[in-house]
């Protein structure tokens, strides 16, 4: 049985997931913050900075790729653009190598053909909602896990359709005062999700949500 | 710069991290309740229960095969067999699709032609001391980290040798009163490595200890 999970997923303090308005010097939408702890997908190796302790950080951050044969990522992860693609060449925010290695369905209101890299990523861009994505998204991953790569506002989307199935949120020690909540309150989950939280010496707060049968 | 990594020694309260006797019966000694917590090397999909909730402890017990590219195992972890190897039949405790998916490095004063397997696993019998088998294990990592697999003898014999930079090891917790010590006293380890505790909902205990440079 396959699953739908959502992975790295970090929240201030004060419930942000992201800031207001992404652009191309702020891929995040002025919520840089929001990532200054995170350090890297994998735990050693390859990404990253191998010579750093593997830590318990790392290992959580790290379920990141594991089992997954295919992500849906909104339209604001792959680029700030807006409206009808421009011909500007863009290619996403990772160069010819996306960390991903995997299909990718971007959700846009604007289709457009795939773009393909080496590393067996490939970007398909559709028009679907939430049940239709993640149809595509299976199909593509030949038995795997699919990952809803964020933003939160997909992210929600996602969960008020029902169709998520694991989601690692991690809360940031840092006040925002502003951006893209992923929940107005994150009791509404707890009637149909497990919790299980950890504190790390980092002061990250990981929370393993598992969606109860 | 690859690593030399341990991963998932189960430690009793006690201290023990495996029993007295291997036989084909009993392949860790006796001490198999060290392992009742363990729920297998992969996140999701692929291996163990898929449906069951994704913990923070299996999320480290994952960390096993990340960015791994060859193991080293003392014998009693291939099998129960002493001195000069009979004519059995045996290929190992896993059938034909070892977990292990790499080259492995199995530690006898009784070398013997190499054993392979579907999956990429190929078993290696040498005579070697520690730092000439690890020698062997990283030329066949392809760059890759080297996991020292166990058994605990084989894991203190590496750490008196220097050449263990990263290990998870996770206390049960449970009694044993008898069986192999992965060491006298975990202090002595302290000067070299730092360490990193958490507990979990589960009563585990995991420690990641990093070689200081």
């Amino acid at each position: 049985m396959a699953r739908t999970r959502v992975h790295n997923l970090f929240v201030s303090l004060d419930g942000y997931a992201a800031g207001d308005h992404v652009t191309f010097d702020e891929p995040i939408g002025g919520a840089r913050a929001l990532f200054s702890y995170f350090d890297g997908r994998v735990i050693s190796g390859v990404h990253g900075a191998p010579a750093d302790p593997v830590t318990v950080d790392r290992a959580l951050f790290a379920m990141w790729g594991q089992g997954i044969g295919a992500e849906i990522m909104g339209r604001k992860k792959f680029g700030p653009q807006t409206g009808p693609w421009p011909e500007d060449g863009w290619r996403g925010w990772w160069g010819e190598e996306p960390p991903f290695a995997t299909p990718c369905f971007i959700l846009t209101h604007h289709p457009r053909p795939p773009m393909e890299f080496p590393n067996g990523t490939v970007f398909h861009f559709i028009d679907a909602d939430p049940l239709e994505a993640l149809t595509q998204a299976k199909a593509a991953a030949d038995g795997l896990d699919v990952r809803l790569g964020g933003g939160p506002t997909s992210v929600k989307e996602f969960l008020a359709a029902g169709l998520v199935d694991f989601m690692h949120t991690v809360t940031v020690p840092i006040v925002l005062g502003t951006g893209v909540r992923l929940w107005e309150n994150p009791e509404t989950l707890t009637d149909r999700f497990s919790l299980e939280t950890v504190g790390t010496a980092s002061g990250l707060t990981h929370h393993l949500w598992n969606r109860l049968d």
